[in-house]
């Protein structure tokens, strides 16, 4: 479904709601897709929601909140009578009930829980850290015994609910339930009924741990073309799956998370329309930052006011050696960062790849600092000013290069993100040693 | 496998080839799994590559070439003598066999297509551009009539190699070979054997097209977690299909483009790790550009030159004004490039998200501004100054926003890459109005 298709129908829905056809506009969302259901729904106004959402029927409203955002799907949650709350949590993936549930305040999780059906699967992921694997796993699998037929796997098949998450492997336990195998779901087809799980079975598995990181998690799945992740706890018991569609929304946060990081904006949750409150909460404290950092230039600026009386050209041209080494800075760590994430970079390689940086940051500054001694020289005359100017380029964009792979790198090392404030500290020190070289040098040859 | 293991494995396979035991060297890279053998792979020198290449046998260097980088491959492909490559690229995917096809020189495309067997896949794909859904899709799928029997189908997939990307889904095509329905595995598993595929087939079958974006194929997957999407002609005859292990790539490379771009890098396929002299092509052109920018700045301010020598602290400030321009303006632009790359943004909700940042904007300079103002009386006990940046701040940090936002949907509105040079003409612009602002208050006030 397109988008223009998704606000026509929209605009149904508005439509019908104004008329007081609660009915009519219902019937528009049943038509959805849950994506497109979600997408609809909140961008209803409040009160709209307010008048639909008790109208919606059960298995319509699991898929609501399988779909909408954290936040939102715990408002709608919220707005449920706990008994509703309950029934709509039973017909829900357990992995996404138990986001659901861990997402309300714990005495409505409590009364929730109390009512609800089946716990057992919704209960053991309760337990695990939001970002982990065991966070993101689901309990609803298959798991077999290596002495199972063939024709006995199919038969469990036929219990799982049809419109569940696909299982296209079955998981193979010992008898002490460590994963010893898994059966995709091509081989069970070609098998014979009467074939042993054993026979068939693979053995060589890829799988995760329980308090793996999510992004390692997805970063296996990516890099080995696995539909399904096993996980496993210390013992190696099969405690959950992590399925495919869980996949691209952690590579798509991890690269919301960058993205946004490299922009000064820590909180990946944050959207460009989430309310301005928020907006000013999340992005605020960053600015203060920056404002820190930018004063501190200006202090190492304020040492050499004198110089300005002598020459003002000076106040003309700073700038352009600070914003060229936060230019030069910022394109290779945008590659750090990145190469870093897609796990491009392996510690044998980092003296290299310094080097590497090291030299075109040279080169760049050379290319750079020619071109604008060469221009302000045909600009205003001055030989010694474009000669300045040349060697303070040359010089900050060496050392921006440098220090924007730098600091990544040591964040890795140091196990923090690599992207966390990496800007604020590279423009930090992009600006103020611009300015200290380009006003001491003009300092020492203006004397 | 973990990054430590594979540079355990690099280290053997490098003492194995300096002790001239190259067959030792070849069983060490045989264990791997494709994606480290083509990490270990690309970690050697050019040397140990050109002793390995040879030794490798046919199935060994196809899962070579389709997990090495484009570029890589081409290099690799292009060692081959002819009648080996025709060899490796009958044993490879169509679609991965198309793009190595597609990355060598024409006369040799047309030389190992001459000596290849299985052509009839491959040639197909050879005529579609690289980013669209056709350069992406593979033509190995199984394709079912209604009246096929269960059973059949099964006997089909018997048919397919064991090692091949898994088919989760069959297609249903009509007598024209129009695309008409899906049957999923599971459904097959289930099925008796007796059953005509028509009636276990699913006809809401999710589709692509083969001149669509590739990015759009990949998100309409992600949207509603497809292991696959079926590609048709205009006449809705099936051509191929997309499997799930393209979609983190597209996805991957698309983040990598948007962060890219925003740090003023255009090619995505450069890499941290790129020869100098492709770093500084690919960069260098960018740095100009926005010294270009700089220079107009400067420009701006050397109107104002004279008031330097009235008040040297003017040159002090001047970049705290427009630093924090560039840094507010940066944080919308990051989050409405995501948003337009998650599709996340509909046309009829920009004007509420303009109005949301320009609030944002407006109060996020105030508290800066106020902020930077206090501290500067403090500091150089001028009111006045301290009034005049207050206010330029506010003023630029306002338009910052606005404009940080309004560029993006611009270049979209444009059917430009709205992350393309965005960085660029957000730091001219609050650079230039910064100075002009800051300046031109000062101007008014000090005389």
């Amino acid at each position: 479904m397109k988008i223009n298709q998704i606000d026509r129908t929209l605009n149904r829905i508005r439509d019908a709601l104004e008329a007081g056809k609660v009915d009519e506009a219902i019937k528009f969302l049943d038509r959805l897709y849950p994506p497109d259901l979600a997408d609809a729904f909140s961008d209803l106004d409040d009160e709209d929601q307010a008048v639909l959402l008790p109208q919606l029927d059960i298995s319509t409203t699991a898929d609501l909140l399988e779909e909408l955002d954290d936040e939102e799907a715990a408002d709608v949650a919220g707005a449920l009578p706990t008994d509703r709350l309950a029934d709509v949590l039973d017909e829900m993936e357990p992995d996404e009930a138990a986001d659901v549930l861990g997402d309300l305040p714990p005495k409505r999780t409590a009364e929730a829980l109390a009512e609800m059906e089946d716990i057992e699967e919704v209960l053991p992921l309760l337990k695990h850290a939001d970002e982990t694997a065991g966070g993101l796993m689901t309990t609803s699998f298959i798991a077999l015994t290596p002495k199972t037929a063939a024709s006995e796997a199919i038969g469990l098949l036929r219990k799982v609910k049809p419109e569940s998450e696909i299982p296209y492997y079955l998981y193979v336990e010992d008898d002490n339930g460590r994963l010893i195998g898994i059966v995709g779901l091509r081989e069970l087809v070609l098998a014979d009924p009467d074939d042993r799980i054993l026979s068939i079975m693979d053995t060589e598995v890829f799988y995760g741990t329980i308090s793996m990181d999510q992004e390692d998690a997805a970063r296996m799945m990516a890099r080995y073309d696995l539909a399904a992740l096993p996980i496993v706890d210390d013992q190696g018991v099969l405690q959950g799956v992590i399925t495919h569609d869980d996949l691209v929304d952690i590579i798509d946060d991890e690269a919301t998370e960058d993205i946004y990081r490299l922009a000064n904006v820590s909180d990946a949750d944050l959207t460009i329309n989430s309310p301005v409150t928020i907006q000013i909460k999340r992005r605020l404290p960053w600015l203060y930052l920056n404002t820190l950092t930018a004063l501190f230039a200006a202090w190492v600026i304020s040492h050499f006011e004198a110089l300005y009386a002598q020459m003002a050209l000076l106040a003309v041209f700073q700038s352009v050696v600070t914003g060229m080494g936060g230019n030069a800075a910022q394109q290779s760590l945008a590659m750090i960062v990145r190469a870093i994430a897609l796990h491009d970079i392996s510690p044998h390689n980092i003296p290299r790849t310094v080097i590497n940086q090291a030299i075109t940051g040279l080169l760049q500054g050379v290319a750079v600092g020619v071109f604008v001694g060469l221009g302000v020289y045909l600009w205003a005359h001055d030989i010694l000013l474009a000669l300045i100017l040349c060697t303070a380029l040359i010089g900050n964009m060496f050392v921006a290069v440098i220090i924007g792979t730098l600091i990544p790198l040591a964040l890795k090392v140091l196990k923090l993100d690599p992207a966390l404030a990496s800007t604020v500290l590279v423009t930090a020190i992009t600006d103020s040693f611009g300015f200290f070289l380009f006003l001491g040098l003009a300092s020492i040859f203006l004397h």
